[in-house]
């Protein structure tokens, strides 16, 4: 690298589903975070420098190691589309249920999972070929918690899965009021719309 | 039961995670799926009269076995909703990613699974105690292909990855196309939105 060149790693947490310039939009980082990752002798005031980018363009941003970034990205972001990604694998392969079935109900809580799951293959592909480590670890954590759910269910224990649910439910006000999500139900999304596809398809 | 009266069991797949009848609204049932379950005996007239009822309100009427409901459910709604509570449990549980950290950089992926996990704690305690055979038997379908994913990040098989995140794609487009999601990036969540809750909390 040439002296006068700083290196800075980092990424935003935005975007959609969509990929490519033309799925940008003018508000897409507002209020949104950037992670950046600088090395120990990074130059500080091209850190700084970086900083004011990001702010400019709307973002927050947060200042972390690359070891503590592979870790908090493992569990809030590369763990959720892997599960998202399989309960769409299983749904798909089953022979009691059709696929036209899993289509038709999907309403019902399966098509949340569909949108992370329609995210870029190639890239979702290398995130988990490099964060490998992190990600096995939270999965780990991930498999134990469902064992002793699936355990719950099994032997009737009511009020472990009742704890569980209601303790749930505050992580998503807290996220709300940490302004990372609209109160609106269902996302907000338009259920005239939905129906209007179907009429018009 | 008296003998004018008829019982058929049902419900619709509509709703938000949020519960009683002020969360109702006029285009709730609009394009989405009510499903039926009447016992072999039951008076035909009577399932009739009853599926138009639901036409009236909008809905689309299937009717099934409650075998077969139980079994499609559990894989469109039971199996999500569990999954999704738990991906919740476990990152607000960990010790090297804090809550607030999970809080701020949820918009990655996390926050989806927190809508569902955000919905009513004893409706779906008694959904997973009254629906155990049907859940275990998927989740233990899920497990199985979860199990094959974590082996292919550990050898580092990209080609598996890349074919399963390729299919799922496939999955999104077929419910969209079926009128059951919107087509919006995002759900068509409002992101100015957001950055307001932030501005006024």
């Amino acid at each position: 690298m040439p002296q006068a060149v700083h290196f800075i790693p980092g990424h935003p947490l935005a975007g959609t589903e969509y990929s490519g310039p033309e799925s940008g939009f003018a508000s897409l980082f507002d209020g949104r975070w950037c992670i950046l990752t600088p090395p120990p002798e990074t130059d500080a005031d091209a850190v700084a420098k970086l900083k004011r980018f990001w702010e400019a363009c709307g973002s927050s941003v947060e200042i972390m190691t690359p070891e503590h970034h592979d870790l908090v990205l493992a569990i809030v972001s590369h763990v959720p589309h892997l599960i998202a990604y399989n309960i769409v694998g299983t749904a798909s392969d089953l022979e009691t249920v059709t696929e036209k079935e899993v289509v038709k109900f999907s309403a019902s809580g399966f098509r949340d999972f569909t949108r992370i799951a329609a995210s870029d293959p190639t890239m979702w592909r290398d995130v988990f070929l490099n964060n490998k480590d992190a990600v096995l670890e939270m999965l780990g954590r991930f498999n134990e918690d469902l064992a002793a759910l699936q355990r719950a269910i099994r032997w009737g224990d009511g009020d472990a899965l009742f704890a569980l649910f209601t303790r749930t439910r505050a992580i998503r006000r807290a996220i709300i009021d940490a302004g990372q999500e609209t109160r609106a139900p269902d996302f907000g999304r338009s259920h005239g719309a939905a129906a209007e596809t179907k009429k018009t398809a």
